[in-house]
């Protein structure tokens, strides 16, 4: 089984409307609702890989309800832990239109160390049974920034590798617990080291603490610094997506690079799913769902070059 | 006691950001929620003013449960009509930027014959008390456009004055029920008689079975059409106020219409205290508020001139 903890969980509300026109009223014509957050989204896609997952993310309020109600439709294992102050998780309001989608994101409830001790808890529970566990997005109001480092300690007692996607001070003072793969974005690098090359930028990762860096580039694929080498992986120009769906793309990758750590496949491998998982994602309208003939069809197409 | 009947009430949520920039994504500084549809709004002014109200609203879903608990900690007088669907009531999500604001209507729930049989069973229950009826905003889905003919028929049936806030095919159908005052906005009034000139729009509606017409001009003011005459009502040019809340204007107008009817006033009175109250909205940040001082200042200064 696969762990994700969402510290900062989202009820995700995409609108549809022609065009989104600043300072106008706007007449949504459809509305689509689903749980969310970075390690939601993760869970997701490996549910619908057939790789067995939990879900670990507090919530609260009416929102929390409607998430809860949601993951339960959808079938997707999960654990929450209550909001001791009833506080409302927060939404994610995804404007798309015929050009691309505008995102406002709420900041989300303030977590409490009562809240915070109920999340380790859950994690050391679901822990023994955990081949993997995945720590994704924002840390929430009300924590330290060294909270992820809590989580990654507690994986190493019980032998679990760790995948931390997160930038700013979430990933840099979670380095010094040795997270067994980190997966920045380009501007999480840049952010993270101050320095615009993402090769040099992930080896500082790497030298840090993490044991391996994957940073995904966009349309231009990963970059992997990892003990057993560096790559880089990606799709040939006529069949990389741009445009599209960022969040999920991110999110799809962090799930092959999981999947690939649970279960011990070796890098190039590993790279080449996360790649084509990535592109699938892209095609999707929402995060956490994937298009499963583009993921088949790139696979075997990922270029893989060591840098 | 005045009743405001909302048929398509709404989460009204507001955000604040420094600048809506569509395709980018925003991280939300401020978050306001409250019960929001035109009916609620003019309901809360009129609660504010110290008038006794009571809104009429069908809700549902985990949205209609965050809608009633705002109006149970407000304070404000309602009673609400549950959906036999359990369908969520709607949201809306407003976006103040440092310009203006950017508006996205959720469509709202679907409303069934039964549904509607209940709102207008809540309307029969209040009406014996009622010294004005208050028909605010679009109909939802599902209803007939000549659904608000029904309540003006029952308030007739009672006695009781009927203003109605509405515009296309549920201002149009609702005239033949002879409401006793309607309001429409200049877009409205020229959506529903196919004429420019507000003044001669103003009088088809009267000539269609309105026995008075108040228009809401925006900055310019109101231009009315009653059995008692014609006038426009004004602030001076130095007090006129541009841009702001222009929804929170429209329902504090009729707050103030609706309040003018239970009460008696004479028409110029009405039209200053609609005029003053309408600029007042428009400078508090959200609907159904409006600045006291303003209001006490603008007053005196409201230009009535017969037209």
């Amino acid at each position: 089984m696969i762990v994700t903890v969402t510290p900062n969980p989202a009820l995700d509300v995409t609108y549809a409307v022609p065009a989104l026109r600043p300072h106008t009223t706007h007449r949504v014509d459809a509305v689509h609702e689903q749980a969310g957050g970075k390690g939601v989204n993760v869970a997701r896609v490996l549910h619908t890989l057939g790789r067995p997952t939990t879900a670990l993310l507090p919530l609260g309020g009416p929102t929390g309800d409607v998430v809860r109600a949601e993951l339960d439709r959808s079938g997707l294992p999960y654990l929450s832990v209550p909001l001791r102050s009833r506080a409302a998780t927060r939404r994610t309001v995804t404007v798309v239109d015929e050009a691309d989608a505008t995102v406002l994101n709420e900041p989300g409830p303030e977590l409490t160390a009562e809240d915070w001790a109920a999340v380790l808890a859950g994690a050391a529970g679901l822990l023994p049974a955990a081949r993997a566990l995945v720590l994704s997005g924002s840390l929430p109001r009300g924590l330290h920034p060294g909270a992820y480092g809590d989580l990654v300690r507690l994986a190493h007692r019980h032998g679990v590798p760790v995948v931390l996607d997160a930038g700013g001070a979430a990933l840099t003072e979670a380095l010094a617990a040795r997270p067994t793969l980190v997966k920045p974005n380009a501007a999480e690098l840049r952010d993270a080291t101050g320095i615009a090359d993402p090769l040099a930028a992930a080896r500082v990762l790497a030298d840090g603490g993490a044991r391996a860096v994957v940073a995904s580039l966009g349309p231009a694929g990963l970059l992997a610094v990892t003990p057993g080498g560096a790559w880089h992986a990606g799709l040939p120009e006529g069949r990389a997506v741009r445009g599209g769906n960022p969040t999920g793309a991110g999110d799809a990758a962090v799930a092959a690079l999981a999947a690939a750590l649970a279960g011990g496949s070796p890098w190039p491998q590993t790279l080449a799913e996360a790649v084509a998982l990535s592109a699938a994602a892209v095609r999707a309208p929402y995060a956490g769902h994937f298009d499963r003939q583009a993921y088949l069809y790139d696979l075997p197409l990922v270029r893989l070059r060591p840098v």
